[in-house]
C-alpha cells in the first residue's frame, strides 16, 4: 500500500493536535509503520475558524459526510463528540467497510455494543484509545498487555479538571466553587462543568474500563455516579491530617457477588502511587491475579497528548492493513529498513547535575579554595551544607549540589580537587536528574 | 485452529510461573483468544526437583531440542537464560518456522540482531514483553502505544534487587552490605549479585528499551554502566535532607550531539513519582514529544508477574496466527461471543470503609449515643478525631474512619443519627478506599 489515508470529523483542539502530531512526527510514523500515514479530508463546522494546526494540504469541507464517503480514505476519525450525529457518522463509515477511530468516550459507553457489532460484520475496527486516560495507553494495556490476568480490580484518576479541582484544593486550601471558577478561566473545565464534576465523563470510561477488564455487557446505566461538588477543603485538610488524600476515583471490582462499578470521592492512603497524581494528570491501577498491581499514568487531556493515542491507533489500524500478521509490530517497533544508527553521545559529553560528598579539615580558606576551582570551571553550586563535625573530629562532612555540567567538566574538577591536600578520602559523586 | 501449542524451554521460577498462569486462567485466556493455548510439551535440566507448577498434563524432557523439533508446537517459549544454549535454541526455532517467546535481556541485548534477522527471513515473531519490567507491558507501550510520539528520554528503576536494596537503606537507615545479606537470604538478589547491583542486568534492559524508543541498532556494549555498591547510608540521607531520592536509574536521552546511554545511581527530586517507587517494584517513564511524560509501574520480577509478560506475549501470537488482522484484538478485549453478563453488584451491597464528619453539640454522653449506634450495626471505628470547638461555639467537629462495612449499614446508621437531636447539619461521608 502506498499511504495509509485518514479522513478526519472535527478539528478542534484534539483534531487540530492529531493535524499536528501527523505532520511533525509523520517521519517517525513512517519507520515504524512502514508507509506513511496523512490525514487528506477533513471536515468542520465553521472553515473560517482560526485554527492550532496548518491544513494546507488537506481537502476541507463542512460536510462530514463528504469526508466518511470518500473513496480514497481507508480510516475515519471520529472527533465531533456528541452521540447523535457522532454514531450516524461512525455507522456509515462502517458500512462503507471504513475502519474507525473515536475518542468519543459517550458514544461508546452508551451505543458501543451496536457499533461494535456492526464492525465485527464488514470486518473493519473501531479503535478508541483516546477515549480513556487522554494519552496513556490503557486499552491497550488491558485488551492485550494484561491479557494473561484475571482483573480482580481498577481504580482510575480519569478525569483531569476533577483532579485539577482536588489538587488546588488541598495544595492552596481553597474552596470547590473558587477552584472550579478558576479551572473555567484556565479552560480545564467547561462553561457547564457538570460532565466532569459530577462524574459523567469518569462513568463513561469506566464504563469502557471495565467491560475491557472483565469482558461483560457495556453496562452505563449500571454505574453508581457521584460528584466532587460538595467536597469541602475542611474534608480535604482533615482526610490528610488522617494520612489520606481524596481523589475522584472510577473503581470496578469483581466480588464473589458480582461486579462493582462505581465513581465517586475516595480518601486513599497518602503513600499509595495514586494519591500523589496531581493537577490534571491521569493515572489507573490495574490489579491482576498474576502481575499483582500494576499502574499506568499520563496527561488525561490536552490537544497533543489526546492526539497521540489517536495517532497510535492509526498507527495499529494502519500496520494492520499495510502488514503481515508476523509482521504487524516489527521486532525493534521500526521497520527494519529504517533502524538509524544515531550517534552515541561519550559520556564525557553528557550533560547532568551532582551531588558531591567530601570530608574536609576544618580551618579557613577551604571553602574558598573549593568554591574557586568550581567558578574556574564554569561549574555553579546549587546547595552546599556543611555538617556539624562529631566533638573531638577536625574533619567535616561537606555535601554540595552542582547546576547541570558536562562530565568532562566535574572530571576536571575532581582532577583538581585530587591535588589538594585538606580533602580526606575519596570524594562520592553522584548525577542528579530532574527528569521534567 | 484448534489450539495453540507451546513448548516450553525451562521449568524454574519463571516457568512455573507461566505453567500455573496458564492454567488457573485458561478460560480467560481463551475468552480472549478464541482459542486454547496450551503447554504441550517442556524441557528441564532436572526432571526430579521439586517444582511450583504441576506438570501433569505436559510432556516432559531434558533434552530442549526435542520440545523445539516437536511438530505440533507452534510457540517455543525460551525461559532458560544463559546466551549460549538459549541462542542455539531460539534460533534453531526460528529455523523451523517458529515463533519465539523469551525472556531472556542479555541473550537479546547481545544476539538481538541476528535474531531478529533471522525470524524476520523465515517470517515467525520473537516477542519479549517479559525481558524488560517483569508483568509491566512496556515494550508493547513503547512499540505501539506511544507509536506516535517521538520519544525524548526515558528512565526507569528497572532492577528489582537494586530497588529493594535501595529503599531499605533509605527506610531503615541500614549500610548497603547489610541488606545485600538480607536480599540474598530472602531469595531477591543471587549469590553473585554482580549482574543486579553493578547495573549490567539494567544496561541489558536499557539497551532493549533505548533500541525501541529511537529505533536504533542495538548497542549494549555503549551503555555507561556503573552500580550501586558504593552508595552510603549517608549519601541517602542527605540526599533525603536536600529533597532527593536515590535510585538506580536506567536513562536513554536524545539530545542534539547524540543518544545517551547510562546506568547509574541518580538523584531525583522526592515528589516525583518514579522516586516513590518501592521495594522491588519496577517503573518506567517516558517522556514523548506529543503525549508528555508518562509511567508505567509494575512488580519487575516474580514468577507470577514475568508469568504475566509471557503470557502477554503467547496471546498476541495466538492472536496473530488464530485471528484475521481486523478481528486480531476484539473490540472490547474478549471474544464477541465470550462476552459475559456476570451480576453487577447493588451499591447497597458494596463494601467500604468511610470517612464521616459532623458538627455535634459540645455536651456529655454524644459520643456514647453515636458509639452505640455503631456497636449495634456492628460498624467497627478505626479512628476518631474531635476537633477542639473555636472559642464562643457550642459545636465541634468529629472526623471519623471506619472499617469496612456494607453500604447498606452506614445508610442505617445515618438514618440512626438522624433521629439524634445533638447533630448539627448535614454529615459528610466519604468512601476510603485501601487498593490494596
Amino acid at each position: 500500500m502506498n499511504s495509509v489515508n485518514i479522513g478526519l470529523l472535527g478539528l478542534g483542539t484534539v483534531g487540530g493536535g492529531t493535524v499536528n502530531v501527523l505532520t511533525r512526527n509523520a517521519a517517525e510514523i513512517e519507520r515504524r509503520v512502514g508507509c506513511p500515514v496523512r490525514i487528506i479530508h477533513a471536515a468542520a463546522r465553521d472553515l473560517d475558524k482560526p485554527r492550532i494546526c496548518d491544513t494546507g494540504e488537506i481537502t476541507l469541507t463542512t460536510d462530514p459526510r463528504e469526508v466518511v464517503d470518500n473513496p480514497d480514505v481507508h480510516v475515519i476519525v471520529e472527533l465531533i463528540g456528541g452521540d447523535t450525529l457522532a454514531q450516524d457518522l461512525v455507522l456509515r463509515a462502517i458500512a462503507q467497510g471504513k475502519h474507525v477511530v473515536s475518542a468519543n468516550k459517550a458514544l461508546l459507553a452508551k451505543h458501543g455494543s451496536a457499533i461494535f457489532a456492526a464492525a465485527r460484520e464488514r470486518g473493519v475496527m473501531v479503535a478508541y484509545e483516546a477515549a480513556v486516560g487522554g494519552g496513556i495507553p490503557i486499552i491497550k494495556a488491558l485488551r492485550e498487555g494484561l491479557a494473561a490476568n484475571r482483573v480482580e480490580w481498577l481504580a482510575g484518576i480519569i478525569n483531569g479538571t476533577g483532579n485539577f479541582i482536588l489538587t488546588a484544593m488541598r495544595d492552596e486550601g481553597r474552596d470547590f466553587a473558587d477552584v472550579l471558577a478558576e479551572a473555567q478561566r484556565l479552560g480545564y473545565a467547561e462553561a457547564d462543568p457538570t460532565f466532569d464534576v459530577e462524574g459523567i465523563d469518569a462513568a463513561h470510561k469506566l464504563t469502557l474500563l471495565a467491560t475491557i477488564a472483565f469482558g461483560i455487557p457495556l453496562a452505563f446505566e449500571a454505574v453508581y455516579t457521584e460528584g466532587i461538588t460538595r467536597i469541602s477543603r475542611e474534608d480535604v485538610t482533615y482526610a490528610e491530617e488522617l494520612g489520606y488524600r481524596i481523589k475522584h476515583l472510577g473503581i470496578a471490582r469483581r466480588t464473589p457477588k458480582g461486579i462493582e462499578l462505581r465513581v465517586h470521592p475516595t480518601l486513599i492512603p497518602a503513600r499509595r502511587l495514586i494519591a500523589n497524581v496531581d493537577g490534571v494528570m491521569n493515572a489507573v491501577v490495574v490489579k491482576g491475579d498474576a502481575v499483582g498491581p500494576t499502574l499506568y499514568y499520563g496527561a488525561g487531556a490536552g490537544d497533543e497528548p489526546t492526539a497521540s493515542a489517536v495517532v497510535a491507533d492509526l498507527v495499529d489500524v494502519a500496520r494492520a492493513i499495510n502488514c503481515t500478521p508476523e509482521s504487524r509490530v516489527p521486532s525493534l517497533g521500526f521497520q527494519p529498513d529504517a533502524i538509524e544508527a544515531l550517534p552515541l553521545l561519550p559520556m564525557s559529553e553528557v550533560e547532568s547535575a551532582w551531588y558531591l560528598r567530601m570530608q574536609v579539615v576544618d580551618k579557613p580558606g577551604v571553602l574558598a579554595a573549593l568554591t574557586s576551582i568550581f567558578a574556574d570551571l564554569e561549574i555553579s553550586i546549587e546547595a552546599m551544607v556543611q555538617k556539624e563535625p562529631t566533638a573531638g573530629e577536625s574533619l567535616v562532612t561537606l555535601v554540595l549540589l552542582t547546576r547541570t555540567v558536562q562530565e568532562q567538566q566535574m572530571d576536571q574538577a575532581m582532577a583538581r580537587f585530587g591535588e589538594l591536600n585538606f580533602i580526606f578520602g575519596d570524594i562520592t559523586r553522584i548525577r542528579v536528574e530532574y527528569l521534567n
